[in-house]
């Protein structure tokens, strides 16, 4: 599949998951049987990420996702995230890495850390 | 310019900063001469890029930068690294991007995030 592609799947995998809150049907629709998960918080399979959405989401049930940014190339997808956890906070910036393959998210990496109250500069981390 | 040759330019210009401890010459190479960083804890300006890695330099004389994965769209370039403050350590991760712009890095927003001891996977973070 082309890259811009793999991006538009990305991006309708993760905010059907995360914002419409429906992480079954988006891991049925776009994730591969075998998921190879590398965040150190969660494991592998398809079912594990199902578990991991309800478990965010059962500590911060108005949790929002706003991607900022997405680039492709090949199979990787790479997004770039503002996650908020509660309405208003300042929330994670989060970089998540995604390998797509035959139309099929196969393997994730992501980075991430707490947006500071302070900045050296008046940039924002976004 | 083509995304393959920004992510050559960017790979070029973060190993000669980190790796070869040149950051001077890095920057006169290949930032812009106006650098907007989202880094919170820089400046913008590639005078303050080559005060930051002195600073980081000065704390962790033996640091190593390994670049895992580069993924380059348009005028976008991410980079996936384990960074190493000290030898042996397991390190930071981190995600870049870089926004090329007629061979000069201008843009720079990053992630970073602590490597723990414990996953719940056996796949490392990268």
């Amino acid at each position: 599949m082309p890259a811009d592609d793999n991006k538009a799947l990305v991006i309708a995998f993760y905010e059907q998951a995360f914002n419409d809150y429906q992480p079954e049907q988006a891991a049925e629709a776009h994730l591969g049987e075998r998921y190879i998960q590398h965040n150190p918080e969660a494991q592998d399979s398809p079912q594990a990420f199902v578990g991991y959405v309800h478990w965010l989401r059962g500590q911060f049930p108005d949790l929002r996702l706003d991607i900022k940014r997405a680039v492709a190339e090949g199979d990787l997808v790479v997004t770039h995230s503002n996650l908020h956890l509660k309405p208003g906070d300042r929330g994670m910036a989060v970089a998540d890495f995604w390998r797509v393959v035959d139309g099929k998210i196969v393997e994730h990496w992501d980075v991430i850390q707490e947006v500071p109250e302070k900045s050296a500069n008046d940039n924002t981390m976004f």
